[in-house]
C-alpha cells in the first residue's frame, strides 16, 4: 500500500459562505504540506465551535482579515472604555 | 472576587523574531473578544510544535500570510510534479 502518496488534507468542503468576523472564534492557517498540496484556512465559530474550510482566493477570506484587523485597532488595549 | 474583569489573553510575549513559512505548521489568528482586548496571531513550527505569539502588525507577519499564499498557487493540486 503506498501510504505515502496519501493525501490528507483536513477540509472535505470549501465553502465560500460569508463569516461575519463576530461569530468567528479562530482562524486557523495551515501552509502547504507533503501531507496536503494547498494552503487550507479553517474558521471556527463561537457559536458549538462549528468549523468551515474556506477558499482561501475568496473576497470572504480577504474581508475577514481586513475585519479582524480593524477590530483590533478599534479596542486599543491601552485605551479602553469598556467598564 | 471579580471575575468578570479578568483578562484572559494567550499570549503572554509577543516575539518579533522572523518566522520560516517552510517551518510553520499552521498560524492561529483569534479576533478581539470580551476576554482578549486584542487580535492574537499563534503560529506553531513543526519541530516540536513549539507555539510563538506574533505581533499581528509586524512585518513577520504580513510576510508570513504573503509566503503562505504563493505556496499555495507554486504547488497547484492539479500539477504535482514530485514522486
Amino acid at each position: 500500500i503506498p501510504l505515502s502518496k496519501t493525501v490528507r488534507c483536513t477540509c472535505i468542503k470549501i465553502s465560500d459562505r460569508p463569516v461575519n468576523p463576530r461569530s468567528l472564534e479562530k482562524l486557523e492557517m495551515i501552509p502547504a504540506s507533503q501531507s496536503c498540496p494547498h494552503v487550507e484556512i479553517i474558521a471556527t465559530m463561537k457559536k458549538n465551535g462549528e468549523k468551515r474550510c474556506l477558499n482561501p482566493e475568496s473576497k470572504t477570506i480577504k474581508n475577514l482579515l481586513k475585519a479582524i484587523s480593524k477590530e483590533r485597532s478599534k479596542r486599543s488595549p491601552r485605551t479602553q472604555r469598556e467598564a
